[in-house]
């Protein structure tokens, strides 16, 4: 990795300093490597800014914080900032989006992020008229999303492993396989639509 | 809608002007108004920047384009930009994203941006050491995708449809099932944590 992009990790305060073994030199340990990989991860693959990059840093290395709120914060870092977006059209979906959880049988906090992302993207298909906009449309997707994660957060937290292990393993694991998921389903497109709409100089 | 934003939109070359009426009054008709409620659905749903609405609002707009090589364009704004991101280990992975997809039957063009967004992320999970890191950690992605995203084909390109209506279609059911996929995905982790890491507090 370039100087440069270390320098700048640190003054950003990502990374902790080396220790110093002359003016100007620096020794950094496995564990600055092992850190730099993370943060390069992050940012190369999730795409994250880097003040999210830090506000999951923060919980991984709080050894205060209980790691379910740990995971907690690195959820909500990972989640899309949704602003100020909102109104009664959000309202009314968000009550909807309740229920479809709680009928899903789905044990999340009352305000996880993903119940507000659901009522937004809910309340905009019925603003572009997408037929049948309820959440019966977000059924196959739960089934879906549950199967996948259902492996990944078994995977993710065997047993015997460190705090820090498993924070990095969640984190890592839902930004990498987030993307692997989203390229496959693109990629999926590209061949049904050729399929369908007839492409055969493209594939 | 604010009077801003549209103003925005419109100076961003967004939006079409509308007809003046008078020196302080223009017209806008319905798809004027869908247009907006478009452009608004990808930059709050989708989180896109309006460069990326903006190349995709060419390609939904331009009649010469035919729908597959549009369709194309539309891929390729909503795929995140990897930079140059590159080097061996990438390269690497890449013959085997390659035969992996060819081993799913999966037929998508060679510089479809899917396949190198799948090869950074197989060299990234080496390089953090992740365990058995190769395509086969895939397949789960890869099968959970391609069922979803061929109902979400067959259901946005029904037949008798326009090509602009195919088109909007597409790309709002990609962005915003992709927004709807990622929060369940992240909202099933939190049950399955919480279950495993015992967080009794938090559901």
């Amino acid at each position: 990795m370039p100087i440069p992009t270390i320098k700048f990790y640190l003054r950003e305060g990502l990374l902790p300093a080396g220790r110093l073994i002359n003016q100007n030199q620096a020794l950094y340990s496995e564990d600055h490597a092992r850190r730099l990989r993370l943060i390069r991860a992050l940012v190369e693959v999730g795409g994250l800014p880097l003040a999210t990059v830090r506000r999951i840093l923060h919980a991984v290395d709080d050894p205060d914080l209980p790691i379910h709120e740990a995971l907690g914060v690195a959820q909500r870092a990972l989640s899309p900032d949704l602003g100020a977006q909102g109104g009664p059209a959000v309202d009314e979906a968000r009550v909807e989006v309740d229920r479809f959880l709680e009928e899903q049988g789905w044990q999340v906090a009352p305000d996880s992020p993903g119940r507000q992302e659901l009522a937004l993207a809910l309340s905009t298909l019925r603003r572009l008229r997408w037929p049948d906009a309820d959440t019966r449309l977000f059924t196959r997707y739960a089934k879906a999303a549950d199967r996948l994660a259902s492996v990944e957060v078994s995977r993710t937290t065997p047993p015997g492993s460190t705090r820090t292990e498993t924070m990095e393993r969640v984190v890592i694991g839902t930004v990498v396989f987030g993307a692997v998921f989203s390229a496959l389903r693109r990629l999926s497109h590209e061949r049904h639509s050729a399929a369908r709409l007839g492409t055969g100089s493209r594939a």
